[in-house]
């Protein structure tokens, strides 16, 4: 049986950046199973107060101190977060110090600035961009494709919807997909509007097990679903965008976070929300 | 003039965490300017050596020291990090160790195990939920409403599609979103097929300037996007909403990221994806 630890992520925010923080420290410990809570907005003292109340009743509990992955911008809250039975990181101080001397300025110890909607230009650009990649999901329609920033394509379910709504949400970047559907395959020619805009076409590949596994949950028993039809689409797929010169990315082993950022980087975009 | 700083986001992987955390901690820096460069997947010592030969040019050009927040696994590559020309500060070094000290283990030091797609039955519940949201944008259908864990209502342009894929994305939740039309608020009355689901159902209001700016940028001059019709539908969707019982956020000061954070958190719904 794992050893289980609980895991608590306390911030005076959304816990957004500390709960990807942390987790990501923890996929580095093998054999743990982590017991995750996040206490979002956690703002004044009294809040702190129950925050500490419940980590020391899982400490009891358990009789393993839980770990503690904070972010606490006021210094009365944050001392008293210190004082809570667990093993407590707190980033804001870890960082916000050094920050200060080596840019020479004080930190406006400010809570609520990030994430902020205050910058509304920031906020049409995501809007937009999902606006956008709403518009042209699925190949709907080819209007105004030549605005789209990246042109996604891959057989069905091979992830380019999530992907694409991914860029548009985190990076502001209008993306549309276009599926490659039997017909291109046979063809072996991209769908005709795309030709033009081959520079911003990007590929999405899959493994064809995965592929069979996702498209029977879809539809059971199904040629559509079987592997041997899987088979064949991803290979015809592949040979397609390899001929056409088309970068390609194996969406089996990556995560649509590492889709995304791959896409954004090697075709040099530049993202317009911070 | 504010001053400025180059400011590098040095990763092995996507670079997200990083991003996130730097980007957090720069917010509350005020009157300085910072120009930010995200460098993924740095993983070899080739490319920490390619990195730092940039970064030294950043410093040359200002004059002024960069700011590298970094997150490296690999030790060797760490080391070449260190020796960067700027303030480096390393995200891995400042926390695994405490963590591994506490857990009593030694972490794996292996790359890529956050945001893995290795997790088939994460992918799923985000991939569901996309779908699902998808579907059920907009009010296009009834079908199957009752599956969802949030349907959010708002009148148009009020912010409900971004949130909804925002909180299928990140948290696996199934959203649905349903538009308060002028007929809902002229009978002062939930759409029918909402009020046997009305624990699920979560509004989302907005200052009348602003959706008065965001319409006007879609249907300039329209009865729609003027001023005095916003004032109109905010107001009568506000009131709406409390004679209904349901609790609704204004978009208007908080991002995409409050708003699905604060609702995931005050419904108590589990996120089904880390």
């Amino acid at each position: 049986m794992p050893t289980r630890r609980s895991v608590f992520f306390v911030s005076d925010r959304t816990g957004i950046t500390v709960e990807m923080l942390g987790n990501s420290l923890l996929t580095q410990f093998d054999g743990i199973e982590f017991k995750r809570v996040t206490m979002p907005f956690i703002d004044s003292i009294d809040k702190a107060r129950e925050a500490k109340l419940q980590i020391s009743a899982a400490f009891a509990e358990s009789g393993k101190r839980p770990i503690v992955f904070t972010s606490q911008v006021d210094e009365a809250v944050r001392a008293e977060m210190t004082k809570v039975d667990g093993l407590v990181l707190d980033l804001f101080e870890r960082f916000i110090v050094p920050l200060e001397e080596e840019l020479g300025v004080a930190s406006a110890h400010a809570i609520g600035r990030s994430h902020s909607a205050g910058n509304f230009k920031d906020y049409n650009h995501r809007i937009e961009a999902v606006n956008y990649t709403l518009a042209h999901d699925d190949g709907v329609t080819n209007r105004n494709l030549d605005q789209a920033d990246i042109i996604l394509v891959g057989v069905s379910r091979s992830g380019k919807t999530p992907t694409c709504l991914y860029m548009a949400l985190q990076f502001g970047v209008k993306t549309a997909n276009y599926p490659l559907i039997p017909e291109d395959l046979e063809a072996m020619k991209l769908p005709p509007a795309l030709v033009p805009l081959k520079s911003k076409v990007w590929g999405l590949s899959i493994a064809p097990d995965r592929l069979h596994q996702i498209r029977t949950e879809r539809k059971p028993d199904s040629k559509y679903a079987s592997l041997e039809n899987c088979k064949y689409e991803v290979d015809a797929a592949e040979k397609l965008m390899t001929q056409s010169g088309i970068p390609f990315l194996n969406s089996t082993a990556k995560s649509i976070e590492e889709l995304a950022t791959h896409i954004l980087h090697e075709a040099q975009l530049v993202r317009r929300v911070y």
